[in-house]
């Protein structure tokens, strides 16, 4: 079968073996794949994972290989097409997603990240092996596009927990890339009442104030500490700092309130620079947040299915397994949000 | 009369007026006051804590003008000599310390931090002026030393709370200055099982065993992680940073357990450098704090009445108002825990 293999910071289709599912496993055909960040840093900044692994302790990250080659892609649906056994329950024809895990006895905490080490491949090929025990089925309804950006969604709505509103209190997103828009509709489903976005690219401005963004900032013109405080009254309580590059952890330290939360989505992937004492004058705390639980992962499933969440704007495009490697290339250009494969 | 002041980073005793007590004011003769990291830093870094005031909006530091010349001393009991209009029951004699604020209607939140503005003088220098409404009476079996040791006290207590520590969970207290080992007696007081504390200093190390540390390290030969985690089974699920210079908070981070709490005590007054990709792996969080409150302060003051906590080992050394500046200069070797003024 095709897939794109990444090695070292290569990107290319190759041709690899189609894969077998194993005892409890599915074989399923891609049907779509969304393109994440996370992603697009591994190829990119893979030394940088792995020392930050390093420094961690046993993560996600250990078994990264570059050499190996790997087949990237941890957001997708998928239809079944073979079960291995034990798992003859999932039917060949279910459309299905699931969190990008499989369950590996053998591997450090019994499972493995799909996409991320090289015996696992991801879906941005045209056939992956899922678990079935991790299987959720995907409502007729649901379409293919809306169903690969369940991970994403997850992620926001996890992010979302992770900084326990309270009654009253805003919010400012940095960043309107998928994570900071997932963010943004999780806030607002939750019934939070002022939500502040910022982001540089217009078309992701736009984007926020479709998810319902209450406020829409450009900081390249726009004091965002001081427009969100004469709409709000104050400074924002909680901030999600969802870009992830070097200095803005620095200025969500700034522009929180005093006693505020600064919850910490966007990934840096190098060293960066904070201010200690800032943190300290004002006693804020700085919440790191990663992934999401299995229930929540299925609760933003639910959310498409019950139509309480529509993330179909997010999707501004769509590339086959040929332009994929392109579209990583492309995506240094934040004219689009989310890309998503569909081979 | 006599004090101590700070003029750019030059610290001398001049003679300064003495100062009479206002409305709602009382007048007490120092007894004794400690000497704080936090002067230790004005001194040094006064531009830093400027800036970093910039950052934050308005802080306690904002005021700070080393061109004005400012009496630090914050750590006090006084003897109470006159009281203004309005404070007569406080009746000459009565010993008192209290939170180191200035109620200051004028002033921006209403009050005025004392010893770090020319208005507010403190602590070192034989007179101060004290607000009523805040003042606690020291019991007459509470000694000056200890009396003098509530505010660092109270900072440990503090610390502790923010903490939110879990039945069985084991802490880790890196640095045993006075606010490293305020916060081990506050963790044993409170009754958490195990608490491993580290410093370079063997005086100090020696002090954290006193204080009821369960196992103590010196970071220059132990692996203080592997060996709390020898003692206890695992990373520590709470780490408190007490040391406060560039490197301790990363050291930290990588240190704490996964879904563990930094809790930032220590000060770092420039800025520092952290890999967030560590955060975002293990999902930890940083609890920057900040002083006390009046009830903290009241309940650290409780425990030296009721015999509940004896900070008196932590005070190595005394020294009168001449030798107030040479002190400032020896704390930069750490053989000494808390040096207190006794004028």
């Amino acid at each position: 079968m095709q897939a794109m293999v990444l090695r070292g910071k290569n990107l290319a289709i190759e041709e690899v073996a189609k894969p077998t599912p194993g005892p409890g496993q599915v074989l399923a055909r891609v049907l779509a794949c969304g393109i994440c960040g996370s992603d697009l840093h591994a190829a990119k900044y893979m030394d940088d994972m792995r020392a930050a692994s390093r420094m961690s302790g046993r993560t996600p990250w250990d078994t990264l290989d570059g050499e190996q080659g790997i087949v990237m892609g941890h957001e997708f649906v998928a239809r079944i097409e073979a079960a291995g056994p034990g798992a003859e329950e999932w039917k060949a024809g279910i459309r299905v997603t699931s969190i990008p895990v499989q369950i590996a006895p053998d591997a450090p905490g019994g499972m493995l990240s799909i996409g991320y080490t090289p015996r696992t491949p991801g879906a941005y090929g045209e056939y992956v092996v899922l678990s079935a025990a991790l299987l959720l089925a995907v409502p007729d309804h649901v379409t293919d596009l809306a169903a690969a950006t369940t991970e994403p969604c997850a992620v926001g709505l996890h992010a979302v927990r992770q900084a326990r509103m309270q009654p009253g209190e805003s919010a400012l997103v940095m960043g309107a890339g998928p994570i900071g828009l997932m963010t943004t509709i999780w806030l607002k489903k939750e019934g939070v009442g002022h939500v502040t976005v910022s982001d540089y690219a217009p078309a992701r401005r736009e984007l926020a104030r479709k998810m319902g963004a209450d406020l829409v900032l450009d900081p390249a013109v726009d004091n965002v500490l001081e427009r969100h405080a004469e709409a709000t009254g104050g400074q924002p309580p909680v901030v999600f700092e969802c870009v992830g590059v070097r200095g803005t952890l620095k200025q969500a330290m700034e522009t929180v309130a005093r006693l505020g939360r600064v919850i910490v989505v966007g990934v840096c992937m190098q060293d960066d620079v904070i201010y200690p004492m800032v943190g300290i004058n004002k006693q804020i705390s700085l919440q790191f947040v990663l992934g999401y639980s299995v229930a929540e992962y299925a609760e933003a499933l639910a959310a498409f299915a019950d139509g309480s969440v529509d993330t179909a704007p997010l999707v501004t495009r769509t590339v086959n397994l040929a332009e994929l490697p392109a579209a990583f290339a492309a995506l240094a250009d934040p004219t689009d949000c989310k890309v998503v494969l569909v081979p």
